[in-house]
């Protein structure tokens, strides 16, 4: 017997995207959904095309740029929502439209204050919409987890005879235990009478830390796609991560007997990068992609591993991407070598434009930094490329001085069009103060709601890559920003915000505040 | 029907202190224990007193100072061991040893290189030896995941008729499934004739990130004890997360009816204090006490929460800490405002020269940032405990200048014993070149293994929190720091990291290398 395959829909880009400060640009999006690609994901939801002109624009570009996994866009049910989805995904080399309704008694009284009939009508209607613009529709019933068994079954029949192809039940508030999980999915699959003619999906929140366990328990009874994260990002506690679901299944073949596509050893390089972008830092003993994840401290453990490397192993950390990328580069690397590693390393530059401005960084950082990382190259190329938004400032020069018993001073040199202006400032560290020089020379009125600093390698002259969040009016940006100089990296990753927000406020003036 | 209690064991000190660049100091150890002592855990592995000098002090510092957890030392099957954990836990209310051996094929041959005939003899041996110096005694069949359930049942049985009253199941390497597991507890408990003299625990590794849903599974069909530490923490990818196994048992009595007697409003402090103290990260969808966990970002989702609170909240944000502790003191508060708002978070400090001198930092802080949040009073009251190595190094002064276009320099001043001795330094950044001035000053000869910053509280005048982690033949310690100067924090995380550091060779000098 042939173990079955188990589809992986990834929504990093749509329900990771929903986490509180992670949103992305159009630009940010197509380079996680080139990593899942490359990762062999089997569906990309690139995003929610009528939320925002923004999201629409990102699912569009996806959907012209992958070709090797199919893209999704989620849209109610509601016309509207799905005309928007289907001219977004009209470029894809294979289009799905994911539409959903709340189907649990709570959801439908106060949500959507429809009666129960209501519901399945419109569902339907949305289904049929659907299908005859996407061969490709999948269904989800929101809030499947507290919705009743009866109707969740007359829904879900509805739905399949009116064409949707997968049937999607999440776990949306993160409230599912396994077994109990596990006997509903079984339920259903049993007691709908065409179920056979689609494919079960889970979709699993991690309120209570179950999310992988209970897509595992739901696929073990039957479903055959798992909806994940990168890194486990998402709404409050996030999704079922997908590198822990992928790496489950693989080492537990041998219980649970199914497989998926995904090419595991790019694992580890989709969440690096999914983490550099949002600044969301993975921490240290997360699975699979965590840095001691595959670590042993313990002088027990280490003897046993000496003794035999089974003792206290059960995956390889070069399938998930460890170890495979060590220090590659220095100083006297030429443009060759460079470019080789960036192709290596999945990394594609736009135009040979992006590639000199990338070089012409790497030269400067191996001018201060001995030994150049494959994590010193994402960064690099990632501040590259941070300048998508147009530069309304540039940061021309930064001089800061802290001393103890006086106050920081900073002074910054930024360029708006083609004026140089300078400003003095001082604050009680010497980061505030680069930023209200800052905020002196572009008044921008945002408020600060994150400042983070990765070092992206070991030692102190490692490069410390900053995330800075703004909000203004409801509208959230994240600039970054990477040197050797923590407060360089913090006054780039201040202008790359208020570029990007000013970038944001001109495309789409109506948005802010929603 | 009343609900049964599950024992909560907490490892953080023992498992968690595993977790490569987690080591502590006793007096860190002591912090933590008091917190998970408010948190009201029932039993808390102190260590593996044999292990070290540190460990065998730590173990009996908590010991003599906690009232109301048991506190247990882990032990090898071995008498040398047992009799080093009683000595330790002399002075405990109530004291636990914790002996193990490996009884997987795999170890028994590979590791122990031992029959198992000759494993079960150990076993019974270590189990009485223990019970002649401790009423309570906790049995571990390390990798029972991969042992032989015919052995499994013969060992236990031999263990519980020496006298163990806790029997714990392990899974070691973190590769069970939960259908899986509880299948292999529940027959356990059904085939072992005096299984009902025990209590049967679970013992839960996260690297399939499973290790929740596993403790779960075999809670449902009748273990007795959950082992886990606070945030997961653990060798590899960690233990199951105390927060979430708590949080689901107690979200979902109604599935489980079970209960534990922790008092859930004390699990964020926790939290912070042992992420504070490890220099480890939550990252913000971490179930429970990451940032984003009770957070609602779609316009979909805060539409339905502001029609009805439950339709996406299956826990209150209050149950587990937060938004208990918002903004408290300012420039004005007094020294009774201060001690009453610690001795609110819990803090306890040793005396009055303490207290005073956090006061003191207390009003240097409040004269540069606007608003003090008690993150700002732990980090203070963190720092000012920094101080429990004997001060070998004394930071007196820094000064630091960075500037476009020249290399970063930093002046640092530095007392040793009554020497002031001053260095300027270069760097590729102004913490490179304060960490080289020091060094310059020192020459301590470790390496820099991690710099991480956290930021304290939000807004630019937010203090950062550094940890540095220094590595000098095999021993690892972590310094940390707190200012709103980033380069002040990062001095002083450097400067106490040397201090422990001394402080260890002094005291352990045969350890290094180890």
């Amino acid at each position: 017997m042939t173990d079955e395959r188990v589809i992986i829909f990834d929504t990093t880009l749509r329900d990771g995207e929903q986490s509180p400060g992670a949103s992305m640009t159009k630009e940010e999006k197509l380079r996680i959904a080139k990593a899942l690609e490359r990762l062999r994901v089997d569906v990309i939801e690139a995003g929610f095309a009528i939320a925002s002109p923004g999201d629409f624009e990102a699912v569009k570009l996806i959907a012209d740029s992958i070709q090797d996994s199919a893209i999704c866009s989620l849209a109610r049910a509601l016309d509207a929502d799905i005309d928007r989805a289907a001219e977004a995904l009209a470029g894809a080399q294979a289009g799905r439209i994911h539409t959903f309704i709340a189907t649990s008694p709570i959801h439908m009284q106060y949500k959507l204050r429809m009666q129960p009939d209501q519901v399945v009508e419109q569902a339907v209607r949305a289904v049929k919409r659907a299908r005859n613009q996407c061969a490709d529709v999948e269904f989800s019933c929101e809030d499947a987890g507290r919705s009743e068994l009866d109707f969740l079954c007359r829904i879900i029949e509805a739905a399949i005879n009116a064409g949707a192809r997968t049937i999607n039940i999440p776990d949306t508030v993160g409230y599912a235990i396994p077994h109990q999980y596990a006997e509903t999915m079984r339920l259903l699959l049993e007691r709908i009478p065409n179920a056979d003619q689609a494919v079960f999906s889970v979709h699993c929140h991690n309120d209570l830390g179950l999310a992988v366990a209970n897509s595992l328990a739901a696929v073990a009874v039957g479903a055959r796609q798992i909806e994940c994260t990168i890194n486990g990002l998402g709404e409050r506690a996030g999704n079922a991560a997908l590198e822990e679901v992928v790496m489950a299944l693989k080492t537990r073949q041998d219980l649970l007997h199914l497989e998926t596509r995904i090419d595991t050893p790019h694992i580890l390089a989709a969440s690096r990068l999914v983490s550099t972008i949002t600044g969301f830092p993975v921490q240290p003993n997360k699975a699979i992609v965590g840095a001691n994840a595959f670590a042993h401290e313990s002088g027990i453990h280490q003897d046993g591993v000496l003794k035999h490397r089974e003792t206290y192993e059960i995956m390889r950390a070069q399938d998930v991407g460890w170890h495979t990328n060590k220090m590659v580069l220095g100083k006297h690397s030429g443009r060759n070598a460079f470019r080789t590693r960036l192709e290596e390393l999945g990394i594609q530059l736009a135009s040979d434009v992006e590639l000199n401005a990338a070089f012409v960084r790497f030269k400067a950082l191996a001018d201060k930094k001995h030994e150049i990382f494959d994590e010193d190259l994402q960064a690099l190329v990632s501040d590259t490329q941070a300048g998508q938004a147009p530069e309304y400032f540039r940061l021309v020069a930064v001089e800061a001085t802290t001393k103890t018993g006086s106050l920081p001073t900073a002074q910054v040199q930024l360029r708006t069009g083609e004026q140089d202006q300078t400003f003095t400032a001082q604050g009680s560290g010497p980061v505030d103060a680069v930023f209200k020089a800052i905020e002196a020379l572009v008044d921008s009125g945002a408020s600060l709601r994150l400042y983070s600093v990765n070092a992206i390698t070991e030692g102190s002259d490692a490069q410390g890559e900053v995330t800075v969040r703004l909000e203004k009016a409801g509208r959230i940006v994240n600039g970054s920003g990477a040197d050797t100089d923590i407060l360089l990296a913090s006054a780039k990753a201040y202008v790359d915000a208020l570029n990007l927000m000013q970038f944001q406020a001109k495309a789409n003036p109506q948005a802010a505040g929603v």
